[in-house]
């Protein structure tokens, strides 16, 4: 898939559909842009609302349904002063037998500014934007496989946050790498802003088979795999996975990809350990490690909601 | 049904349950009233928002699913800076045995100010406003088979917005007459509008046995039917009628009845073509059409934030 | 169960779980506060938006469905101009197998200021007001059958509304006290207040083994119940109890517990009708009764605007 569809013809950012072909400046912008949603009080962070999206609609369009994903992004929108439509299109139009593409006209027809969209069909998300009137913007909230832009920008935050120079850098992700659009989302990311290794630790059933194009090295072995570490990113188990032959039991699993504090140990002793969400306790991280003084885990979901903002506005901007 | 119901003593709008029974005047009032909504960039037309009905609260009361129509109001009463709470009753106190009578007690309990009501059976909204409180309004937004007078009025001023006046104009609607409240709700407002003809064409089983006494002039072949028109107006086709015996196949009824472009030829040559969505392409019209020069019906979508607009502010400053 | 965890060092408001252990000042001063968000004009009561919780954020959480409820609350945070996020938890990430406790340590991540918490399990409210961070306030929305507080307030406002003085107030509570979150949580509220007498008239079956420790005179039988009664409360007949072989038919129910207009003769005559709704006609209560001259149910929901919006603004500056 061409990416040249995100950027205005001023190489600013349109839609955000993929971090792949985005330069690194503009995912720093990013980044950059996040951090003046948040003031400092003490140790204390807090979001600041602005208005800078006053008369601005955005809708959230969930073809697939995702609480916890819809309400940061509704946060985040109304932190900026817009107006937020939420659309669970499992319940409208379409199941009148109305097409995608009819559903998208109409809603573009009633004025609106940017589409977040959230679809179990890998390439929906650039679909709408090839498609969609060129006043509206849109924000890809997890297509199938594909991407899932925002998360992996802002795990991008989180990592800055904590190891400043990205380029000195080893971060391991692990677990089901071959269903994840969070990992290629990722992969993309962490190679554009330059870090030194991108690892991926999984069994071979749960890897693309073309995985080393991608540019990262592959381990099957988490206490070797996490050497050297400086960053550590949990794949959440989908457990649908489990009675498709993928995978043997969630106690073998993780038995042997699980993150239990005793293989922590093999990565660097500051590593931090991330996660996306929501966790599996027991499965492929154990509690000890989710609550304990190396996770991020919780910031991450703090950081969403400025990188969201930060994302919104540049689009919507634009 | 009377319709006094729906004016205030000094004769403006309370309620909009219907056109039936309302003047040129008033009706010509609500187009205006929408067209103060809009401002224009060149060719470009966008929503102003307004807050006048800062501090008012509006609930949409949805007995009946539309997530389509909800959307509308709910963006209408926003740009207005009103309070908008959405009601899927479906899922609410009715379901523990409240009647319909005491959830309406309820809610104006709560000092709401306006009903936006969709309800399966007909007379509904005209039985809210009839029990509900002096201090609120009640907007239909489709009654069973009764009324769906905003979807009316965007009708009426996109065919302003494109023909001027209105005493010169032959319209026709085609489809299923019997079953459609946005039929209804058209003639009534064409004919109070001051049209030269109504005409409407449809097989004999999809018309009401007392079409005529509506003022129309009735066709059942489309060719024929569609000689001198200005404005075709199509109706969505019920995919649940099909099993009810009153239509062949979908194929038949598009042979028969679905506008193609040869047919859209038997039209004036600067015919406009609607469709209140979402529409079955290849059913009841060719994606030609749909998609063409004289297709009009993302511009419908469009007038009708205005027209909602127009009437909320219209019946709530009343 | 501890209440201190509702205060805040300082004595003031920082959850509202259950009126248990609170005292009467501070009940009072939710009352008086609730008084400030009416303005009076002649004998209509209007609702005063003010803007005490600009830049907050409410979330919704609700675990069991109540949009009744929920929209009482939505409407309070609104017209305190609190941003609101409403989330159905049936249909979210802890139906992916997350813990509750997950579920909040991410939402209280999101920067959100106030979880109203409605929920099956009894304690549930408690349990995250103790885990929750130190910044966020916890309302009770209603726990299993253990407390439901801003509806007991909302009733002792209504009951001040008429009767000022509670000192020399006797009050009945009808119905399934064993089930009623309801009714426990008026009962602490009344005793606290001070009145002279708390009566509860029910069925053997539904009265709670140890409903003595409570502080409450106990009647089987209406007509001697009700003498000297200024106030009655009549509860909700969940009618899934009728399967439980705790109750007769629903018939037979009304013969016994319904409240009649014969029966309500035995109160004061000025005695006020009060029910939480939603209200079974000719189950719990006969009709004439609840649009009576003396019921001051409608009122009651009016109220719980007014005192949900002061326990939200207490809580949230505390």
């Amino acid at each position: 898939m061409t990416t040249d569809i995100q950027l205005t013809p001023q190489g600013t950012l349109k839609h955000f559909l993929t971090p792949e072909g985005l330069s690194a400046s503009l995912l720093t912008a990013i980044l950059d842009k996040a951090d003046t949603f948040f003031t400092h009080h003490g140790t204390q962070r807090k979001i600041k609302a602005m208005p800078l999206l006053k008369d601005k609609t955005v809708v959230n369009l969930f073809f697939e349904n995702s609480t916890r994903t819809r309400t940061t992004f509704e946060l985040a929108a109304k932190h900026l002063g817009a107006e937020v439509i939420n659309m669970n299109i499992a319940t409208s139009a379409t199941s009148k037998g109305e097409s995608l593409l009819d559903t998208i006209r109409n809603l573009e027809s009633m004025f609106v500014d940017a589409f977040v969209v959230r679809h179990a069909v890998s390439g929906a998300a650039h679909f709408i934007a090839q498609q969609t009137a060129p006043h509206i913007s849109v924000i890809n909230a997890g297509d199938g496989q594909h991407a899932h832009p925002t998360q992996a920008m802002l795990d991008m935050f989180t990592i800055r946050q904590h190891k400043k120079d990205f380029t000195s850098l080893r971060v391991a992700i692990v677990g089901d790498i071959l269903h994840s659009r969070v990992a290629r989302s990722e992969i993309h990311a962490l190679k554009i802003l330059g870090v030194k290794e991108v690892r991926v630790i999984a069994p071979k059933t749960l890897l693309p088979s073309k995985i080393d194009t991608l540019g990262v090295s592959v381990s099957h072995d988490m206490a070797q795999g996490l050497e050297d570490i400086d960053v550590v990113i949990m794949l959440r188990l989908q457990k649908e996975r489990m009675t498709s032959a993928l995978l043997p039991s969630e106690r073998e699993y993780f038995h042997c990809f699980g993150l239990t504090p005793e293989r922590l140990h093999c990565a660097k002793p500051d590593a931090i350990v991330m996660h996306p969400g929501p966790i599996n306790r027991g499965v492929e991280i154990a509690s000890e490690v989710a609550d304990g003084a190396q996770s991020v885990i919780l910031q991450q979901v703090s950081n969403g909601v400025a990188v969201r903002m930060a994302v919104m506005a540049m689009t919507l901007c634009a």
